[in-house]
């Protein structure tokens, strides 16, 4: 019976109760933006640690940073073996709008082969499922693992991470390991798996605009006085041209232009915008002209606007003219922009185009460099080599427009390869309502996950240096 | 004794009793705006009849429309006299933000002599000030008034009075009178009273844009598609230059030129520009230019954002590409321009600025008439007077910058001259926290509301006639 084999009898007989366990893990509302769920953020990390010793690591504690803790369990039995540092995250995105999900956020529900939940996808999943694989090698080896294992789980990756460099710097020795495996990134689509070997990063600010002192009458002062509504959209709208392009001095200037290459790698995807078009339902796909829609989402930087407010947004009419009105940005960036200098060059265009007759004030959220990694290391082509197995498929090699910010945290500090391995599906709907997960990628994945830890075993440890 | 002497006494008399009912008719949260209150709609219609009943009028009830009732009661028995028609609210403006309020919006509480809560300026106070009127002239007259007197006091002015020129229409006959008055306007600052002889008109719409069919993950679809925020920002900021002037194609077409000699007339008044700006708390003030703060908000139109909503605004930072995204929006008209004029050239300039890759979809809300009356009308004279007796300072006859849409209406159905006899102060937040009525006015416009009615009867009908 090959690794594969038996790996396979053991995830089909425990399908059910992983099922089970995943869909317990889930129901623990773990919104790490909010922070009336603090409670729950602690409950996610204990639920962790619990199957993090079921599943038979070591040193499993529960670290304590300024925010939410960071879950940490090993296996170090492995001698000369290599040693896999896995990094994932167990908080999840706010829920809102409420009303659009078709099952409760956290109650999970397994619907057509898709299990619906937050976090379901994104990444509470995909974390279970190295959890899984441990414990699947475990009682394959009597108790042993091929390789060594490291996990860091954290609690803060979808408010960027405030904490984790922190935390990585001062355990810099307790992190020691040859390769980094995430497993929070998607497939290239349906049943065509993907290594992504490079992430955009972040950077954003909230913009605060002020006016009078309080709401006032739009009939009474209407016309006499500067409306923060309007001095916010003149303000947003000055932030790209009608055809999409980021209009900030400078935005482009560190932009590492597109190799022809991957330009053509990117074309021989063949991806199908119309049939994406389709799929999320707009109008028309739009963006930066002279580019496509996979390089202006891989490896263009954006300017977004998550959210404005400002006024009466209730049912009816309000003939108010509000005190306040405002908007949270944020930015993803590719090699080599820099979120300092990003933000730097956001305040000066803002402070250039501020109307008269309000005060205007800008307020940094957490940044995150872009990352990019040679995607013919062995420790990446083993993964493709896992995927295929499963799959039957050749692996794409790709980017990704997401950020995992702390990647280039990883990258920086401990100076290592990093390989991102991920079963999501675009259409998942992470960070939106009726969030799920494809359970094909599910089982698929945790036997990829198996076969790859064997993988690594083979691999000779010096080979792995970045 | 004079009438305004004893009108004195009886007010002097009975003030806390009063104070402690009007109180009470605060205390009813009747929003007309929110679909919730409805059984508070008609609590405060009850409240209304039963104190039309106790001061003496007759014919008392609640009629129904095809939304808030209108509560009617009249007093028929001066033969030969003048009839005055007494129109004012009941419904009250929404109440959010709710934490800016120091005391509960419907916790009636009076602090330095003023009293606090939603309504208490506009416009229950002054509504409750004429049925006060009512019952100390017929306590002064033995169960008598010198005029006649009709109340129609409706529900829905604050959501533009959708049902009550179908009410005026029907019941023309009942309605008949010579003169109307209505107390929902402001005095010129505090101890100078003033009479409007003109209002803005109304015109708004709501402007949704939608993208995806489905919220997006900023990281994945960022750059790839529309952001409707980006488009509503476009979209609002095009409304006007950066001076203030509106760009809407043909928007100040029909609006007619500012009379010299009101021009000199405004600027008599010697308005201090400056302590607005202090008052308000604005940086500066702000408007079209060529005209001063009075005019433009007294004689020049506007087009107000009154709420703008999209994607995230809860605490933090949520990555969202949102799906949709929105803004409400109310012109202020003057004479000549046409609400449905202004909405068709709003319509127009709103598909000529439609942005790329998302759908628009506008929706009206309801349109009121802008108005203008000479001032030189023997009632208008008369509360001149009735002021100039109590407070001891000329009056000043001004305009305003607000919308009391049913004033077109009753001019145009009923065909009578309308007497805006307000006893409001800029300063008392209508529609916003803390709305409050100054019990200086409160007093002092009792006794001018009771000896208007006795200037009134006075006057010869026919001369009464527009």
């Amino acid at each position: 019976m090959t690794h594969l084999e038996s790996l396979d009898t053991f995830f089909t007989e425990k399908r059910n109760d992983h099922l089970d366990q995943l869909k317990d893990f889930l129901r623990i509302p773990s919104i790490s933006a909010l922070s009336d769920h603090k409670a729950d953020m602690q409950k996610a990390a204990e639920w962790l640690k619990d199957s993090f010793e079921k599943a038979g690591l070591e040193n499993v504690s529960i670290e304590p940073t300024d925010g939410h803790p960071v879950v940490y369990g090993d296996w170090m039995h492995a001698e000369g073996k290599p040693t896999l540092l896995i990094y994932g995250h167990y908080d999840v995105q706010p829920v809102d709008p409420l009303h659009l999900w078709e099952s409760g956020p956290f109650e999970p529900e397994v619907r057509d082969n898709k299990l619906y939940a937050r976090g379901a996808s994104d990444d509470k999943g995909q974390v279970f499922m190295h959890v899984k694989a441990v414990e699947a090698l475990m009682h394959e080896n009597g108790g042993q693992l091929p390789i060594n294992v490291k996990f860091i789980i954290e609690g803060e990756e979808e408010v960027g991470s405030p904490n984790l460099e922190k935390y990585i710097e001062e355990n810099k020795e307790k992190l020691a390991a040859d390769i980094i495996v995430i497993s929070d990134t998607g497939m290239y689509g349906p049943g065509k798996p993907a290594i992504c070997y490079g992430l955009r990063g972040l950077a954003g600010v909230q913009i605060d605009v002020r006016g009078a002192k309080s709401d006032l009458h739009s009939g009474i002062y209407g016309g006499g006085v500067q409306n923060p509504i309007h001095a916010i959209s003149e303000i947003l709208a000055s932030f790209h041209d009608q055809e999409g392009t980021i209009a900030v001095d400078g935005f482009y200037e560190d932009v590492r232009p597109l190799a022809e290459e991957e330009r053509e790698a990117y074309a021989a995807l063949n991806f199908d915008e119309a049939a994406l078009k389709e799929e999320i339902g707009v109008p028309e796909l739009f963006g930066e002209k002279g580019y496509s829609y996979l390089e202006r989402t891989w490896t263009r930087p954006t300017l977004e606007v998550n959210g404005v407010f400002g006024g009466f947004s209730g049912e009816g009419i309000k003939t108010v003219l509000p005190s306040e009105a405002g908007a949270k940005i944020t930015c993803r960036l590719v090699p080599d922009q820099d979120p300092e200098d990003i933000v730097a060059k956001l305040k000066a265009h803002i402070e250039k185009h501020k109307p008269a007759g309000v005060t205007v004030e800008v307020s940094e959220f957490d940044k995150g460099k872009p990352f990019i990694t040679p995607f013919d290391h062995p420790a990446i082509q083993a993964a493709g080599r896992s995927y295929e197995k499963v799959y039957n498929v050749p692996t794409a090699y790709t980017r990704m427009g997401g950020s995992i910010p702390i990647v280039a945290a990883f990258d920086e500090i401990l100076g290592l390869p990093v390989v991102l391995m991920g079963f999501g599906l675009s259409s998942e709907n992470f960070h939106a309502p009726n969030e799920h997960f494809h359970l094909e990628n599910f089982d698929k994945g945790l036997r990829v996950i198996g076969d790859y830890y064997y993988e690594l075993a083979e691999l000779p440890v010096d080979e792995l240096k970045k």
